[in-house]
């Protein structure tokens, strides 16, 4: 968000409540192929355009370069992310001023839907009142990540 | 090589002799960005074209998958090797019916050349006479090849 900093909230949602007005709704998966070190390379695929990612953090150091990629090499780089996966159905929904993003996971990782709520700014994350549907905040529990995710499965 | 099975034999070269009349020569350099467990990732730069390659190799499965990325993308990404590089230069010169390459070391190799003739097939890799200033072959030495020199260093 240019000039402003980013800031979102992660909760558990236990069921989806019925009635809501998505959006819309897409499908995305990443999985990792190489996680070497403070370097991970990744491959996406958000509802039919891939994405080949090398990311390192760490240190001073921090790069990320997202490479654009056909579908044929994406299919191919996928099949050697077998059990380091993400896979989801995404669907956005207006939440007051605030723009709600629900992830229902499939795949390994099935059962498990986290929200994600995106703000403009600090005050607007720290004033949100989060809706009776969501469970537990796990903005900070590392093991929601999406590599954690994919690495280790869902949490216990 | 289309329909046929292209077959490399490698030699240590001590030093290349005068008046060698070269066809080309031109700069090549490659990292590794990632080695994790059969998949290696690695950038190349050949001359200044600039390509990411995910590589997998081991049991039934292998893929891989070279990628064009522009020179920024390219910078970027070495950036992530330190450590992990193999840099020559490469000669390429006509003997008799077959085209060697001669690859003079540079970097942390420095020092190391070797010489690579390509064949048509197995009996003219047979046949093959190396010529005077070619030292030990060592096609089939692992220590010699771009990962192991890479993360290894110059043989001892």
């Amino acid at each position: 968000m240019a000039g402003g900093v980013e800031i979102e909230r992660k909760f558990l949602v236990d069921a989806i409540p019925e009635g809501l007005e998505w959006l819309d709704e897409r499908a995305l998966r990443q999985g990792y192929l190489a996680l070497d070190g403070d370097t991970e390379v990744r491959v996406r695929d958000d509802a039919g355009a891939w994405r080949l990612t090398v990311k390192h953090g760490g240190g001073l150091r921090r790069v990320e370069e997202d490479i654009e990629i056909d579908a044929r090499r994406g299919a191919s780089l996928w099949e050697l992310t077998e059990g380091r996966r993400v896979e989801k159905r995404r669907h956005r929904l207006a939440l007051g001023a605030a723009m709600l993003e629900v992830d229902v996971f499939e795949g390994d990782l099935q059962g498990l839907v986290v929200a994600e709520v995106e703000f403009d700014g600090e005050d607007a994350a720290r004033a949100f009142s989060p809706p009776g549907w969501f469970g537990r905040e796990v903005t900070d529990d590392g093991a929601y990540k999406n590599r954690a995710l994919a690495v280790q499965g869902r949490p216990t």
